[in-house]
């Protein structure tokens, strides 16, 4: 038996399997396979994933799942339980590069030979790796389990191989498998998901233990978002008594302006050293990229890659760059034009609403106002919605190799029209309508609609089509009369099967950079902006943690060591802010009365400065350090350690060799 | 014998001398201690130089130079020649990290012992290294020796050690060590100067021939010094037709003042990719830089240091920081009110003059005019000479650390007062005076003046003085009646120790960076600026070239991989080149016709042009790879085959483990 909880130390003993040696293990990884699936490919399978890593398997334990529930229902007889033994795991470890702590309280990259010397390591080393981790590194080796001289896939003639090919990615591109997850862990989950938010009290998120069950891509973002929250309060904290009191002094808002914008960027650079620190503790910082694997979906000409030397789809990139330029583009700007003429219908009504609302101010005509924004705010969210797909079928049919390629280009597009999307109508009425009161109605409006309909969506219907299925899974074993009780192994693996699956912290990350342009882009018009971002992310936070747990297939860890493209979205974004905001500044009536003979001398002073914020942002953002002082020295004590080692070992050689 | 040359492979017979136990050498570097150094103290020097590497000596091969000249004259007789075996530079290679081309084409890091795969290494390895590496080696080598027990140097009690501090670098601090240089080499100096400058043909420099000689670092500079002439020329094309035409058509100054901005970006960002293609070709790129020691100046408190945990001195950084902020600051400020009350009397002085000759315009009158701008281009360099001073005894007093901190915050300081040094009255004409005649006038006299008065100073001052200490040192001997013929070694190094040290080529890309601000930042006013700057650059690289041959001491070699701070500082120069031309466009009278009815417009449509090119200059320097995709595949190559090499290293331990 291989497994223990870290934490309490206590086996998972009624989850074990055992391989076809009869050597018991817990089950981590489920692959589950077409239930159609070639009983001969299966087989193959099994084998190649039990075979020793000399002779090209990946030497983990496997065994599939007994088929059928307890009524004599048939399930699918192709759900492969993978696991592993200790020894396999700490050497994947090192294959990983899994970074860990060492005695003398520094993050080293784990070798098996050296494993006395890391700070947890005890004993056989049971219980030094988490679930997660182990996970993480049982779908490293799956993935690198590589074909030999096998031409197809035994049973599928049409599923091609050649020597290096990814067996997983090939099978899952022919459709043969389905899915690859990891098991959730009640007991922990439970005990995690008490600390996190079952309770409600004041308290930081438990990022470590969110970081030990998830992995650090999802740490970081709930890291993100607690940061983000609490950087929001001093922006909501000031911009309470501008609402009380309807401050309309711009003077005040310039105040407030700039404070925002000097704000934003300090704590877009800090966020930057927090999660630099973040990810050292989590040893994600200085630990080396594996080499990327080309994409499951990902076609071409057999070639050889000019990197590795392998034989490998080739695809040539000016074909990429056609499909691009004369598609992609084309189709996003039309998505645009789209947006832009919804756009222009809702002024229509709102410009038609206003007018019956003169023509007969009663309550039904002055609600009949809020009508059109609140339409138009739904409208938006399901274009958002539409576009998504649109852009993630472009993007896979631009066809890229890397996944990282992929979603970066992915990103790109959504970005550039939820921005479009989201904001055209707020820049039309601030600077071509000139119309503050519009503004900050329109502004409050698809804010909070869209955050009403943001929590439906991501949590609340989710939750309610799991809770289904769950009744379902447990009406259908009948015996039960508690819900609460646990459900036997292979009805939790058909369970957790049927659950949705985990997208990434794309949305997410995606939903915070929009409520931040809120926030940021017309702040000066509307501080209670901030009031409401921080609102709804209190509520996020727990429902975030709540689809986390409850609603989503677990995720396999992500070794990330920062937020990636998105520091450098909401970077893009408080530039933007500042142009706009001090563009609405010297738009403003108040702070025109001030240059009551000309214009330009008005303008001059704002694009003045317009330029010195910006300026000063970019000086900023240069002279403070992107990690803290304590782990660059840490970071150099490593290196200059290695360095010294590697000196001496020379020395060594040297000598001996002059010697003899 | 060690050396031969790489390309003529001959030897340098008539210049080696042999070590105390009589093994021959070929003098590579010079130590010249102090006159009256302590003869305890050059023994003491001499036998640490010479100990073997286990006992923590340099293992190298030292002789003192015989004193005196032929004539009985009586020299410095404390001249150390360095030298080495060719087995210990191998290893120094190994040491100092050198990339080599191996046999496939691809760079590597040299190591001894697989050196048979290298491309250039026959037999011995002879000729391997260039002479330029191995003083390069040997200067690190000497850098590194450090103090094992010794309480202070011997003979001077003064002079403290402890163990692990840099021998050379406490001799240098007290004095005792006055300087170290490599020695020229006469038969392949004649080749590079006559391949380089001393013919007259349209061609490219040698610039491996250069890096050969010299080192990365000066071979940057002078590709850097092409690359920007050449990409001056279509600026300078385009330019002379305003000139002749006397064009005042302000559609056609736009034009060109957008050429010039897109132009700038893409030459800078062009200039990254062909730097990297140079590094890669020269081994550079990818070297790892080795853990810098500290100054030779640097002063402290004895401590303990973070990163290596040596003993070391350590002074406090909130020290350094009141320096600088108490002192330095309000200095440089200084500084620039000084520029700025000169810069009013200048003006005073112009108006004075136009005064003159409007009340009697003659030929000496007309003549006068122009002498206030010769006058203060002048003082301008004359100010930017003396500030240089003040600002590196400023930095020296801030004590830092290391060599590159120390390097960045002199940057800094002297780039902030030349900017504003040179390029204040061109704004103040500009933007204050908003006369555009004055301004042109003003840019060439500028321009043209400290063009002039820097090839003076660069290259015929010290030329002259050279020439004289060589005429000196050929009279000594008497003997010879042809100028041509060659010195022996003591007389040769006598005289080379006397030449002036080359600083390294932060004035010339000073120079080069004042330049690019002439051209770049009024472009639209004084086109033919760039023409001016082509024809200055041509004689710039001839007589750059001839000063770092035939006047200054051979510097030591720079490993240098990119022109680093300075390409950050040109690219600032162009974000601001943008404003300006923006800026200057908007003022000018024939584009203010066309919105005759209001500034307005005119402002805010030049702010959007201006935000739009800014926008897509970043856009652009983002989007533009900084490393050429073939080198991207070489280096992506490398680290993949040392990450399979680690893989299957470990594999095979691991079944050898698991076999026992």
């Amino acid at each position: 038996m291989v497994f223990s909880h870290t934490e309490g130390g206590k086996m998972q003993s009624d989850w074990t399997v055992s391989d076809s040696d009869g050597t018991p293990f817990t089950p981590l990884v489920v692959l589950e396979l077409a239930h159609d699936a070639n009983a001969e490919a299966v087989q193959w399978l099994l084998s190649r994933i039990r075979d020793k890593q000399q002779d090209g398997g990946s030497e983990l334990l496997v065994e599939q799942l007994l088929a059928g529930g307890p009524d004599g229902e048939k399930g699918n007889p192709n759900v492969l339980l993978v696991g592993s033994s200790l020894r396999r795991l700490l050497d994947g470890a090192e294959d990983v590069g899994l970074f860990k702590e060492f005695n003398d309280g520094s993050m080293r990259g784990f070798t098996y030979s050296n494993r006395d010397n890391f700070k947890d390591f005890q004993e056989d080393g049971d219980g030094f790796l988490s679930v997660a981790e182990c996970q993480y590194i049982i779908k490293h080796e799956l993935d690198t389990l590589r074909a030999r001289d096998e031409a197809n896939v035994p049973g599928y003639p049409k599923a091609k191989l050649y020597p290096g090919k990814s067996i997983i990615r090939r099978l899952q591109s022919k459709s043969i498998l389905l899915q690859v997850f990891p098991l959730h862990d009640k007991e922990e989950l439970k005990r995690l998901s008490f600390s996190w938010y079952k309770k409600v009290r004041l308290s930081f998120q438990p990022l470590d233990v969110i970081r030990h069950y998830f992995g650090e891509g999802l740490a970081l973002y709930f890291g993100f978002l607690e940061y983000f929250t609490l950087a929001m309060v001093p922006m909501a904290l000031i911009g309470i008594p501008y609402y009380l009191w309807d401050w309309e002094d711009y003077d005040k808002y310039v105040l407030f302006a700039v404070f925002n914008l000097v704000w934003s960027t300090v704590f877009l650079e800090v966020w930057k050293r927090t999660s630099a620190s973040l990810a050292y503790g989590w040893g994600t910082l200085s630990r080396q990229k594996a080499f990327e694997e080309p994409r499951a979906g990902f076609h071409g000409v057999l070639g050889f890659n000019p990197v590795t030397g392998r034989e490998e789809p080739i695809y040539p990139n000016s074909r990429r760059q056609l499909r691009i330029y004369l598609v992609s583009v084309p189709f996003v700007v039309l998505c645009l034009y789209l947006s832009f003429c919804i756009m222009m219908v809702y002024f229509d009504m709102e410009t038609w609403c206003l007018a019956l609302y003169e023509l007969e101010p009663n309550f039904w005509t002055g609600v009949l106002l809020f009508v059109p924004s609140i339409i138009y705010a739904v409208i938006i969210e399901v274009l958002n919605l539409l576009y998504r797909y649109a852009a993630e079928f472009l993007t896979d049919w631009e066809n890229y190799r890397l996944e990282s390629s992929y979603q970066n280009h992915l990103v790109l597009k959504v970005l550039v029209f939820n921005f479009f999307n989201c904001f055209a109508s707020l820049f039309y009425i601030a600077f071509v309508m000139q119309d503050m009161v519009l503004l900050r109605q329109s502004l409050a409006t698809l804010l909070i609609t869209s955050q009403i309909l943001n929590q439906i969506m991501e949590a609340f219907l989710p939750y309610w089509l799991q809770r289904r299925r769950n009744k379902k899974a447990h009406r259908r074993l009948q015996k039960v009369a508690k819900k609460e009780q646990e459900l036997p192994l292979p009805q939790q693996v058909l369970l957790e099967s049927d659950m949705s699956t985990y997208l990434g912290t794309f949305d997410d990350y995606l939903e915070q950079f929009l409520l931040f342009g809120y926030v940021s882009l017309f702040s000066c018009v509307y501080p209670l902006a901030a009031v409401l971002v921080v609102l709804n992310n209190i509520t996020e936070v727990y429902s975030d943690a709540f689809k986390m747990c409850c609603v989503f297939k677990r995720p396999f860890a992500d070794p990330a060591s920062n937020i990636g493209v998105w520091q450098l979205a909401f970077e893009t974004m408080s530039v933007i802010a500042v142009v706009t905001n001090c563009a609405l500044i010297g738009l403003s009536p108040q702070v025109k009365a001030y240059f009551p003979e000309s214009d330009t001398q008005l303008i001059l002073l704002v694009v003045c400065v317009e330029h010195i914020l910006l300026a000063s942002k970019f000086i900023l953002a240069f002279v403070i350090p992107d990690v803290p002082k304590p782990i660059q020295i840490q970071l150099a004590r490593l290196e200059f350690e290695s360095l010294e080692a590697l000196k001496k070992k020379k020395i060594l050689e040297t000598s001996s060799t002059s010697d003899k």
